[in-house]
């Protein structure tokens, strides 16, 4: 389990998302590891793609703008060892204000993603970016792979589909593929332009911007947070292990913490700042999880993964990034 | 509980997938229950669809074709008091060769169908026609609707989607929404063209042809049926109890049978026949799910439902009308 990273050097690499959040972090890991990558996206406006995001090592990715919706996967898989399958619309607010084009990319997308596949490369090893979201509004704590599948959002409907496809895939048609259920990730290269894209990027915005950070409720909701660096290790596991394959697992951490405690440290460790405590908008309200945190046993177990960025030293090094770059990002 | 019935008196009704096998024998009910019934469906080719399945109730159902996908359905629902959306693709064979075509029927349709009526109905009560095959390859029998969802084909997915759209619809937006989860349905006015939709109706076919049923595998597998009576007793009830709202409630048998007990019973019933046992063809064999009987107990307690059609008296009546109307079915 120790060496894993070998098996990346000169290995050939696609990433589906590859200038959004986790995948850019992905990539660019990848290519230390010597890695040849592909990285794919479709730059669409507001869903998280940046180009500055591969900023350094534009010569040593190679981008390809493409939807992954079409027939340029068949071409784009082909030779491909590794496809870390991460291109897909985050925002449970926009599932529900347009849950068609939630659906256009997050469930149809991945068949022709598998389509491609099973046509052109079908002994392509698949990691698919899968979310707690899936599981709704918790029935116990904390959340292993087996807790029911209730989703509060169009968007956790979608998802499931995304990472059931590959399940089918995989039983039916041997293609070696597993989803990485991820909870609230955070760190540099997120998109924090709009508050769209869940919380944690919204609150590093206000931060560096020293604008109020609104918590909806009573800020109590405590919910576990990963940051990208460890979400990254994780990947590279499932993508190196063969004992992955088939596999559904949770990401997530040991360390639950309530909203309003995790915004007080962004506020300590940022040196300034204010938060105010709101009613939840409606149309928030009614697709909220309340608490939640993931039981990572599996993770531990299959992948040999254990988150090891201390939040507050992940904060401090997101806030530093952000603020170096803001022009890049706000 | 008993007088349920006098609910759809005079009420406004439409049902999607109305000429379709179990969609038209509701709609014949309704009708004989004095509710203003609006049959919708599309007949596509292949699908189930057939204008004979409303013979003889051509003046007390009104028909209208068209796709449940496009904002025809924004008209279509508006005064309706009871939706019973039964439109769909029904041959997991089929979602594997063309995943596309079924996701836009079972999964994409749903949402054009849930986005009228909250537009346009949002008071409407709906119950969906939902799936035992959500679940795959049971892992415990008989299987309540709390085992874990594992589908073993793209249908099955995309069948999870349409059920959760609505599960969704109703704690986002409060649209009085259900699902029954179905098992094997048989009896009239099912299409028996083909041989994939389900092996009952293939069975049903051999025997009015008097040609060799195949049995796939051992023939051991053991399933539970429903007379097609009996599943529209069911969503009678969903839709005229409030209880039902919000639910998934299986639909099923107590008393699963085997294949190979099932084609004897058939061949006896029908005064002649002949069988073998064949192994399963390679596309089968990887979406097979095996033995599957449902837990009926939530059905029983939410809706008072009971099967009450024993499976000899069921295949006799359904041969018979196989026999009568051959020519339109086959």
């Amino acid at each position: 389990m120790s060496d894993y990273r070998d098996f990346y050097q000169g290995r050939r690499v696609i990433v589906t998302g590859g200038l959004g959040f986790i995948g850019s972090n992905l990539c660019r890991r990848l290519a230390d590891l010597q890695a040849h990558v592909l990285a794919v996206d479709s730059l669409l406006p507001d869903y998280g793609g940046n180009r500055f995001n591969l900023d350094g090592y534009e010569n040593r990715i190679e981008v390809n703008i493409a939807d992954v919706q079409g027939r340029a996967m068949e071409f784009l898989v082909q030779g491909q060892e590794v496809l870390f399958n991460l291109a897909g619309q985050v925002s449970h607010l926009d599932s529900m204000r347009d849950p068609f084009t939630d659906l256009e990319i997050n469930c149809r997308s991945q068949l022709w993603i598998l389509e491609a596949v099973r046509k052109m490369n079908p002994d392509i090893k698949i990691v698919y970016a899968g979310t707690r979201q899936v599981y709704g509004k918790p029935t116990r704590l904390p959340v292993d792979e087996t807790h029911p599948l209730n989703p509060t959002d169009v968007n956790g409907i979608n998802k499931i589909s995304g990472e059931l496809y590959h399940l089918v895939y995989h039983a039916a048609y041997g293609i070696r593929a597993s989803s990485l259920r991820l909870t609230n990730t955070y760190g540099p290269r997120q998109l924090i332009r709009h508050n769209r894209q869940g919380f944690i990027g919204w609150f590093m915005r206000q931060i560096v911007l020293g604008e109020e950070i609104q918590i909806y409720g009573d800020g109590r909701q405590r919910r576990d947070f990963n940051h990208v660096d460890d979400v990254v290790e994780a990947f590279l596991r499932a993508g190196a292990l063969e004992t992955a394959d088939g596999q559904i697992i949770n990401l997530g951490s040991d360390s639950p913490i309530s909203l309003l405690d995790l915004v007080k440290t962004m506020v300590r460790i940022a040196g300034g700042g204010s938060y105010s405590i709101i009613p939840f908008p409606d149309e928030r309200k009614r697709i909220d999880i309340g608490d939640f945190y993931a039981d990572i046993t599996k993770a531990r177990h299959v992948l040999g993964w254990e988150p090891l960025v201390p939040l507050e030293q992940g904060i401090d090094r997101t806030i530093r990034y952000y603020r170096r770059h803001r022009a890049n990002y706000l």
